[in-house]
Order: C-alpha cells, then structure tokens, then sequence
C-alpha cells in the first residue's frame, strides 16, 4: 500500500484529486491538510471534509495557515465559484476538522516515516513552507513531493508569466523549491493541454454515471463559464487530477530534470517559475519537470477512478 | 509575580540581558527560545543554557530556527567573537536543551495564558513570525513584545538604513510588525546612546566583583575591539540588555506611539523600519518607540542586578 | 562676475530662487533651464518667464524634459497651486521660451566654459541627467552644482524617506550623483527649519514693500495653507531660496562631506537619499552636504534681494 | 529609394547587418549611429567605419552614448571577440567618426523627414532612449523601427529571461517599448532558428568567393567557438542580420502583434520582454512581433548581398 499526503486549498479540480486519491486501491491517504488558496481557509475545509465524506472515507482533515507567508491572500473565487465548488448548491458546512495543526501534521506524518510518503500539494505552499522552516529534515524524510504549480513553459494563467499556486504565495514556493525535498512538477503548460477537458470528453465522463462522476463533472461549472470568458476556451482544465495522476502512475509522463527557481517579492515577475535551460545560475537540477503528460491515459485513469 | 518568555540569539548582550530577568526578583522567566542570529542556533543554544546554569536556574531553554525565513543566515561572530561570548575561554559546550520547538513553546505558553505574558526579543523575529504564521492569534493573546531591533533614527549598525536583527530577517520582521501584536520598540539609536558603557562605567561594573559582574563585562571583550576599529568609539553599547531594562521597568523611557513599518526584500533599504512621522501612508500606529531612555537609570538597575 | 545657470520646475519657492539670482549684483545668470516638477513643464516656463520680466532681465529661458526618465509626472500642484504661484491671479501665459534644448543649453553653456559655470538646481534632475548622459564630461566642466533635494536626516516631505525633488525623478537623481560632478546639497531637513519663515517673518518681508517682496510672498499662498493643513505647521518653506542663498554665499552654512546615494526604483525607498555615516559602503565622498545653515543670515540675504 | 537609420553596437553579426544594408540596391542608409554593447563604444565605432570603409561607402558614422542609461557596460567580448570582429587581425583603428552627437543625428534625421526614415537598431536601445527623452515627437516621425532585440519565447541568451540587447540597457528598452514608436521585434528565439547557420551552410556563404564573403564569414570565428563551448551548438548565429532582412523585407516573415513589456531593475527577471497572451495587463498592443521567419529566404537574401 502506498502512502499519500495531500495538501490542498480545495476547490472544483483539488476536489476530483482528492477523490481520485481516495479511490485509488493501492493507495492510503494518511491525512489531507489544508490552505488558503482558490478559496479562504473555512471552506476549503469544508470542501475538503465534504469530498471525504462523498467517498466513503475518515481520512483527517486538518486546517493550516490561512493566508500567504507575507501577503494578503488574493483567492480564486471567479474562477471556481464562490463556494469553490461551482456554486451548485451541495451542502458544504457544519462538518468538523480532525485536531492538529496542518504543519504539524505534515512533520509528524512524514519525518515518523522516512522515506515512505507521498507528499501531493495541489495549492500554494504556505502549510508545506512553514512545515520545513520549523524542521527542515523534512526534505529529507518525504518520498517525493509532487507539485501542481508554476509554468515552465509561458505564459502562466494569473499573469503573463506566473500560474495561480506559485503566485499566491511566492515565498512559500521559493522556500520549497531550495528545500532540496524531491520534487516533482506538474504545470500549468500541462494542465492547459494534457489536462484539458472537451465538452465532449466531459459528456462522456458524466455518462459513468456514478455519484463520482456527476460531481467531478458538476462542480466544474464556473470554471467552464470563466475559461470561456476569460480565453474563449470551451471546456476546463484539471490541474490538480492532472498532478494527482502522475503521482499515482508517473508512467503516464516524462520527466525532465532541471534547475527551477522562483521569483519571489512583489514585482511583475511575481511567482515567475525560472527554468535554467542552459545552466548559466551554475546550480544544480531541483525538479523533475513532468512534459508530455499522455492526455488518454489520464483521461482513462480518471475514468476509471469515477466508477462504482 | 511577572512572567516573560524570552527569544534570543544569545551572545555576550544577549546573555546579561538574560541574566537580568533571570536574577530579577518579581519576574518569572518561563522559557528561553532560542533563534539563529548573532551567532548560528546551536552555540546560541549553548550560551543560553551557560547562562541559565551561572545563575543557578532551571529555567528551560529550547532550539527555534536555524536560518532566516528566507535567506541564509549572516551571523554577527565578527562582533561577538567566535562562540559569542567574547572568546575568553568560557567552556559553552554539552548542555541540553529541553524538549518542544521554540515556535510551539512560544505559542503554547503565551496562548494558554492569554493577557499575561510579556514575550522580550533579543534577536531576529524568525521564532516568532513562524509563531504568527502557526498561530495567528499569538498577537492578541501576548500581554506585550518588548523588541530589541530596528533604527527609527539613521543610521544603523549593520548598513546606513538597517540595525542587524531586523536586516538579518527582515521578512520576519515585517511579519511581527503587521500582526498586530502590542510592540515596544529599543531601537539601535538609544542603544548607541543611553545603552553606551564606557570604560570608566565598565570598570565600575566589574568593580562589583561578583561572578555575575565578571561575566557580564567578560563576555564584551571581541565586542570593544569591533566598535574601536569600525567606528572609533571607546567602550560597548549594550542593546539587549537596555531592551530588557525597559521590559523590567518601562518608567526608564519615553514611549512615543508611531506607524513603523519594515522593508523587506533585498535592496538597499533591506531591514529599514520606516516611521511615518506625517502619516502620509494613512495607516494606523502599531508600536511604542523608546525615545530618551535614562542611561543613568539603566546602569542602575544593572549595578543591582549584578550584586549577589 | 560669477556666472549661473539654474535648471528649475518654476513654481512658487523657485521664482524666489530666480529672483534672487537675477537679482544679485555680482552674479550674471547665463541662461535658465526649465524640467516638469513642481508643475508641469508648460506652466513652468511660464512662471520662469514670467520671472525674469519682473526683475527687468533678457535671460534666456529654455524647456527642457517634460517627465521624469523612466515614470510619468507626478506634479505638486496641490501644494503649489494649479498655476504653481499661488493661483492669486497673475497672468502667466503667452510669454516665449528660447530656442534651443534645455540639455543642449546646459552641455554647451557649461562645457564651453570649463570650470567657471555653477549649476543651481531647483527641481528633479531630468533635464541634468540626460546632459550627463548624452555628454559625460559635463561632470568635470561644471564649477560646482548646488542640488536642492533630498533628506539627509528623516523624515521627507513626500513620503517618510524621501524628498519631492528626488522621488519625482530617482533615476535622474542617480545618475547625477554617480556622475562625480562636484555636489553640493540642500535637504529638506534645512528647508524646514532653516528655510521656514514664520507669519512674522513673512509680514516683515512683505512689509519690504518693493513689487519683488510683494511678488515673493504672495505667491505662497497656498503652500501656507498645504502646510498647515498636511502637518499643522503655521508659515512656509523657502527649499529652492534657501539652496540658492548657499549657492550666491557659502559662507551661511557648515558643508560635511559625505557619501550620499539615491535609492532608484518603485519600492517603499523610492527617492530616499542614503548617507553613508559609517562608511560600510566603501565609496568614496561624493557630495558637500549643508547642515546648520543660518536662518538670520539667510533671511537678512533675502531681505536685501526683494528691496529695490 | 528607401530610407534607413541604423543604431548599432557594433561587432561581428552587426557588421553583416550594415553590410547588407549599404548593398541593397534599393535603399539609402542616412547614418550609421553607434552605441557602446557588443563592444565598448570606441571600438564599436571603428568596426562601423571599417564595414561602411569596405563597402566602399561614405555614410557618416555618429558616436553616441558609451554605456547604458542606469549602469556600467557588461559587454559581449567573449562572445565576439576582443575587437568585437572575431580578432581575425583587421586593421580596425584610426578611422574617424562624423560630427554630431548620434543621439541628435537620430532626432535630426528622422524628424526632419516625418514618415519617411525606417530605423533599425541592432544593440542596446540607449541612445535611442535618449533621443526619445530628449524629443519624444520621435516616436511619431519614425516610419517604423526594426528592433533586434528581446526573447518573446524563452529562454533568453544572458540569463533564463533575457536577450543580450534588452538586459543590457533594460531601462532604456522599457522607455522605447512605452514611447508609442512603431516597432517590429526580430527576437532570439528567430535568431537561434532561422537565423542559424550550419557549418555547411557558412561553407556555401564563403564559397561565394567575394571580399563581402569572406568577411561576413571571417568575422564570426570567436562566435562559433562560444557557442559549441557554452551550447554544444555547432555554427552561429546571425541575430542582427535576421533583423536587418525583416526590415529590407517583411514579406519573409510572419508578425504578430502584441502587447510587449520590460521589466526593468536589477532582478532575476531584468531585461525580460513580457507577452501578455492573455491581454490580462490591459494595455493595448506595442509591438509586431518576428514569428516564423523563413530561413531559407532570410540565406537566399544574404548570399545575394554578398556577391559583386
């Protein structure tokens, strides 16, 4: 059985990972931590515990810091609804965190077992950067972080060169990019192409049938307004499943090793993922950049987990 | 009876400031945290527990953050000397810190005793604004934070615009100055001034002849040769222990309520705290700056605090 | 006969500064440059112009920069009047400028004769700055350039580090005082004092009863009422006279030679003026810095300047 | 005819930029104005007279600005060689450059023929900033300028971000992307593909048998050698003279039009030229941007300017 973390400021696509997770059969979710990111901390929570309950599963849920290491939190509610779940009246309130920090919970978690767990973080890296300044062996004790962030390739989604995750709370990111932690990057260049969903695709996901399915696909339903607005793209991507996918089978990427720095403080570079191609900064690789994500197997392999 | 909580990164200013509070008859010091600063965490950790063990204390002593939130750190050794206290042979090694991290003892003891305790910081903010980050509600439960940092008055000691706690970590900084967190603020300026020793004063001191009054002017041996050849003063400034004098007694000083704010980044103004004296930033004040603190009244009570 | 030339965003202390200028009977005024500042450039030609047919002259005056290097203008029409000279009713329009660029008059006025031209410069340093940029050896032809701007000692007057004159162009102030031109500065730190004229004293001016004193002290009338309202101070700064009165006579004031850099740049120092006490910078001195200027003196040169 | 300005910085890929324009047939180059970047501004302006001097030309060959607006000059020496010519031994000295400051000659010659005048800038954007500061109706009276210079597609050729050209003089480019100027951008993403020459491809170059050839060919030795070291590429590219074709013939490229941005100051994203895909920064399109340039026209074209 393999071991799962997951960090998450849940939201429509952080949701579908979370159930992604949780039905995967050789896989336990030791614990769910959550951030303040596409939406404030309380309903994140809440979406959190929600998406717990929909699959049938006790897996704690921990609340974590409500807002960036140094700024305000700039959410993400145009895009995801204001309830974070494509406004689409589930109920979402009254269900109770389990006890303990999220960054405690992360260190507990992970430095208890060395070398055994599966860190997935799917928002900003507020929880997991506060985790490692109070016990930086925490680096070395996690098995393999796998990020949904950045974009190694531009433009980014936020602003021209920036994607939301790394964005909202660069210094968080800056923190666990020069960790040393193994890290595995999903981003947005990706989600926007491996990890979109046609209408058509998602017609047929909905046609599983399932509980699952109809909720993967419904709370999807003010991303699918604000992309069309925003780009004139007709669909929606899936960050998060996106990322969640490749660490539970990373046979459905490449990786690419490769130096990745963040660019922190309040300019227009803000939360600009800098990629070293020829090695000029004459530091040493960091990430694996995930680069050609086979769309159809993730499609298959989220099929599949949407199923009875 | 009184009860601090002590952050420091003990070195030889440091160290009489703790012993001040520890010998002080109606103050009950409940923990010693200990950050990286002055010296890197793990002497300052050892001259923290040196100290508690010559003033016959069982006072507990615990590990916080070995760097800066951001950077890296940019120790003081070049001022304090090597192990910090002056290199005079004083054998700082093999003590044992306690239990619990420095930001969970922070947050513990000050939050189950809301109102009560007066938190006084000797170093840079690093402990502490994880503390905040951690437990937000920190702010409101301390009684007060005596801070000893910043220059509200130019120019500073480590460049023109910056005192050395607050450029070390001025990201932390930043963060305690915005909490809300009732601060008192000794600045560099009333350091340089009513903080000042000189020769013929110091000679008084260890004039006492107690081991305390050895130690507390031993230790600042590395520290008058720095001040000699960088700025051709004659004798030492004590800022930690003036921080801690206005901590035990504020009827030494002046408060003036003022905005200030800290500039973070890695520019020229790194670690500047910036009192707005028109109000032209429209934010409300958030500490009580020491102005004219009584150097006479200072020597005072050190003298007393040196005795058997 | 000593000759000037004065580069100014004419608005109400600088036509004082003019007046006095042209009005000094040892001193020959080569020609007047005008930049955007106080007003913006249109108005401040105007108002230079205007100038120079009160006090009877046939100084060329030549517009120069209408913005600052690198940002849009941001104007002090609120402390100055919309026209720059107290908006009392004078007719301000229609007069011509020279031909010729403000920066082509200032290269060729002073290299043509090395060594013999003080520069005196009464607003941001646009115009001076691409003089130096499109003809280095300026530097070194220059006799010696008297800068009002800047704030040695905090605060500013346009934010708590900075000086008007320095924030509205910090780019063009950097690139002056890196320029090795022989500097000298008057701050705002001695405009407000030295440079402030009382209710009194300014009745005694006014009392002078010359079309000059009348022209000199009814133009303040809305800076009177800024002060007052923005920091509850009765009476008014004379910034522009006072650096000219050092520039017609040093001898009323003490000059330290310092190292003083400008802080470029959008952040919280934009435009602040850093004097390097200690000396941690290791650059060499690059700048005669005015401190303790004598009021009496400099009212009594004042006075004498508005008879007839 | 047609009618050309050329600011250059010149060196190896710019000489057979200037090359090909004072050979083609059908076009007049007016001036030739030179900037300090590949090379320092001395010998940058003797490598202009030497390629106008074999040409067998008089076009005059203006001095201007010998650093960038806000900083010292980091040149590409070791990219083009100490003489900037591939230190093949030419006889690049002695020559004399034309009167007239290069920042007035660009002013002068384009405003004078409103409309008319096809500027084309091969190296950092300074004195064209200046001319700009100086007389801003210049954006206006350009018919258009070819700008090489920036990478629209990462990575950059000085840092992850940056363009040689852009980085150089960051500040100056922002003032020339923000005045309203026309501009076509010929980035190094063209450069490094259609603007690249094979070792086979220069071959065929030099086998054309002329004293053009055998310059155009012999001057990029120092560059192949840098590249293959630094890259692994095998030949060179020719960023200036790909630039130079757009602007003797756009029919042998695609353009975009964009939104362009620079982001000026000293961090890790200086220099960079910002896309906004999205149009997320609200600002309306500045720039025709290079895509797709056909090489093989771009080659045919040269090899026909370096015959007899």
């Amino acid at each position: 059985m393999r071991r799962f973390l997951i960090d998450t400021d849940t939201a429509s696509d952080d949701a579908v990972a979370l159930l992604m997770a949780l039905r995967s059969p050789d896989v336990h979710v030791e614990a769910i931590t959550v951030v303040a990111g596409n939406v404030p901390l309380e309903p994140a929570v809440q979406n959190a515990l929600y998406t717990v309950e929909l699959c049938g599963k006790q897996t704690p849920v921990h609340a974590g810091l409500a807002k960036p290491i140094l700024r305000d939190l700039e959410d993400g509610r145009h895009v995801h609804g204001y309830d974070g779940m494509g406004d689409i009246g589930l109920d979402l309130t009254g269900r109770t965190p389990a006890e303990g920090h999220a960054v405690d919970v992360i260190i507990d978690t992970i430095c208890s077992s060395p070398g055994e767990i599966t860190l997935v973080t799917l928002g900003p890296l507020s929880n997991v950067a506060v985790a490692l300044l109070k016990e930086p062996r925490l680096a070395e004790c996690v098995k393999e972080c796998v990020v949904m962030g950045g974009c190694c390739v531009l433009p980014g989604n936020i602003t021209p060169l920036a994607e939301f995750n790394i964005y909202v709370d660069p210094e968080a990111a800056k923190i666990v990019f020069e960790s040393g932690m193994p890290l595995v990057l999903v981003g947005w260049e990706e989600s926007i192409t491996s990890g979109f969903i046609t209408m058509e695709e998602s017609a047929k996901l909905e046609a599983i049938g399932t509980k699952y399915s109809e909720f993967a696909v419904g709370i999807q339903r003010t991303l699918i307004d604000y992309l069309e607005k925003s780009t004139g793209m007709i669909g929606y991507d899936l960050p998060d499943p996106l990322a969640m996918a490749v660490a539970l089978d990373a046979s459905i990427t490449t990786l690419e090793r490769k130096r990745v720095d963040v660019i922190a403080g309040d300019g227009p570079a803000r939360g600009q993922t800098v990629v070293d191609v020829w090695g000029v900064e004459g530091q040493p690789p960091n990430v694996d950049v995930a680069v050609k994500v086979s769309a159809e197997k993730f499609q298959t392999m989220l099929a599949e987990l949407l199923k009875e």
